[in-house]
């Protein structure tokens, strides 16, 4: 058993793909975003301007959700000193999620360290509380939830990604009697699409199905209180479970569940993820919940970045650029090499102090790596210009298609 | 399927063992710990000293902490804005792994959003990655490896908890080409007892083990520097891998593991908790940072905690009171039913204004059900005197049995 020798193929692995990650080494400038110091592989901090964070509306910087933070910071102190239950449950906790509660009009909430966890956490215990449950998942969902999922021990069955009529195939050809959970996203982050909330809903209903929904991608950016898209749909009411992160649009950091007070109240008693952790850092939670407030309230942020993402995919198709459909906030760029988008991103950052990740397997599939820009509030017109003069320069200069 | 039925049944289940947690709803005084303000059923915030925080030190109340997180609040904003590999890699992030690595002697280390998800994220994957694995662990790990050791599918091997002996005869019973780790704590936070790391470390040697130790409950509060009891004991550089916290001693949030580069390298690349979530808030990642370092000078906390629990265990025996056997800052009490635990807590909130939270199953097995003091180095002896005699009259007043 040569363990130094498994280890060290594993990452032989992937340099010989070409998928070997290296992180670019960053600090933002607070009230100056999108730009920040870059500093790994320079002489000191270099200048750049961030395109790819999902801090989308730069909350992260706003004023009452730093000053809330300060607040919680010299009431209260740095962590929150247990688990929910041991010690680490503050008043912050409890208003939060009576706030989110009310963000998508749910009787209660419940908040997990992260997204990730919050996902993980509650599929996982829903598939063990509701025996024989069969969990049909769309194909594209995150990793998140296929954790859940497979921790949940249920049968899974994956659903062509946003396919009403596969997914009917599947409820149809399943056991009338087992309970059923439809698990799926709203925004996909990778492309930019939207699933069909109401129809999807209407297939639970006709189905005997929970329905579980991951707005991470959503929650702060759509809906006239930033619900997300069950918001501005119309549909939250019909959803089971909505699920969001407090670490994209909010900012911050931090996941929750909203759904009825049973079901959190199940979660909360039996999830092993929610149980056995530190609970979020009350200054965490007190920037959330100044962040959640004010974008309940104020829509301006959201229609900046909405006029900012229709303005970039603008000039990227009008340069030619490979911009791939997306009908949100996102705007991809397929590129289809692992290779030649990280090529493509070192240029970027080298040349022209542009930040944005190339995007690999596994967080895409093999054969659609590719560059995805998060065009926010402060992103401006001037700055989208100079963007797309350096990219199709480099698409020149590596000699790659420009779009159809 | 009538699931509203399912999720109640559920909940009655807890209520009918009694052990449905409500949890306490506090605020902490910052500078003035361990008092706290209690909201939940009271006419407004009533004064309390909090018995049952796992921030141990108070470091979550340290103004070098403090100072740092306000800095970092002001100079990059609240959330990172991504995960570690698209955005979400800032320098704080990369200056904390430095520090780490070197408090354990590796070369390498790696962060996670909690304690928990590095368990959970690191067991996994090892378990992936070494194929046909065979994984030894305590029976009494927490659950966070538990889960790990679940989703890695690897064969899971159960010794009797700190049993040698039981460990090697699981050892040698076991094939040996087959890739072995064995999984276990320093200190086990229940009862406050600690592993033979070294001895587990010769065992490892002899039947070519991998080694992973979770030393959540003892970083920052045992070594000279705070490196653990692997670093009392001097034994660091002999485990494969030591996994910590960052939301107790060192009073923030977060957790890590720290091992040899390519180890650390194996699990980066390829641990869905580890890639697929939003990276530690840089304020977070900055309190640690001034944590960490300041524990790795600094004895005065750990020297004082040490005497407290010393003196707090003295008051308790010399009262009758049932104190657990444990060679560490942990003081349990055993009450054995979680009712009556609970009942006690209850009191001592509603009379005495001491909050120690009862813990009960699944935390700890049926019928050991008790209570759990960490006393730290501002808990002092006029506190601790009014506690037990508190404790002395509840249990009176309920008539339970004083210790032999
Ligand atoms: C769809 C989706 N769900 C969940 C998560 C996890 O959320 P968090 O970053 O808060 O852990 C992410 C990304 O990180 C995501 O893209
Ligand atoms: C032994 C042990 N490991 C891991 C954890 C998880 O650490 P964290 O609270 O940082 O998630 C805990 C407690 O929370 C624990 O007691």
């Amino acid at each position: 058993m040569d363990y130094a020798q498994i280890f060290a193929s594993a990452i032989d692995r992937l340099h010989a793909e070409g998928r070997y990650r290296v992180f670019i080494d960053i600090l933002r400038n607070k009230g100056n975003y999108p730009n920040a110091r870059c500093f790994a592989g320079h002489n000191g901090p270099k200048p750049i301007t961030v395109w790819c964070s999902n801090d989308y509306l730069a909350m992260g910087q706003h004023e009452a959700v730093i000053a809330a933070m300060e607040e919680a910071l010299h009431d209260v102190g740095a962590g929150s000193g247990g688990t929910r239950n041991i010690g680490g449950n503050t008043h912050y906790h409890v208003d939060l999620e009576a706030e989110l509660a009310d963000l998508h009009g749910k009787e209660a909430a419940l908040l997990f360290t992260s997204g990730y966890i919050s996902n993980e956490a509650t599929l996982s215990t829903l598939g063990k509380i509701l025996p024989g449950c069969i969990i049909f998942s769309d194909e594209l969902n995150h990793a998140s939830m296929i954790a859940g999922i497979r921790t949940s021990g249920c049968e899974k069955q994956i659903f062509r990604h946003n396919d009403l009529a596969h997914l009917e195939e599947l409820l149809a050809a399943a056991d009338p009697e087992a309970p059923k959970l439809i698990a799926f996203e709203s925004v996909y982050s990778m492309d930019g699409d939207v699933a069909p909330i109401a129809a999807i809903c209407d297939l639970a209903d006709r189905y005997n199905a929970l329905t579980y929904l991951d707005e991470v991608h959503a929650v702060g950016m759509y809906g006239a209180r930033g619900g997300g898209i069950s918001e501005r749909d119309g549909v939250a009411h019909r959803l089971t479970i909505i699920e969001g992160t407090l670490g994209k649009a909010f900012g911050v950091m931090g996941g929750y569940i909203a759904a009825d007070r049973n079901i959190v109240d199940v979660i909360r008693s039996y999830a092993p993820g929610f149980i056995f952790t530190t609970s979020l850092s009350p200054v965490l939670v007190a920037g959330a919940l100044a962040s959640v407030r004010h974008l309940k309230a104020s829509s301006v942020e959201r229609e900046g970045q909405q006029a900012a993402a229709a303005k970039l995919k603008a000039i990227f198709r009008e340069a030619g650029l490979p911009v791939m459909a997306s009908t949100t906030h996102i705007v991809p760029l397929m590129v289809g090499d692992p290779v030649k988008a990280k090529k493509i991103s070192d240029i970027l950052l080298a040349e022209y102090g542009v930040y944005v990740q190339p995007i690999n397997f596994p967080t895409v599939p093999r054969g659609t790596e590719r560059l995805r820009f998060t065009p926010g509030p402060s992103h401006d017109e001037a700055m989208m210009h100079e963007l797309a003069s350096a990219l199709t320069e480099i698409w020149d200069r590596l000699e790659m298609r420009m779009a159809a």
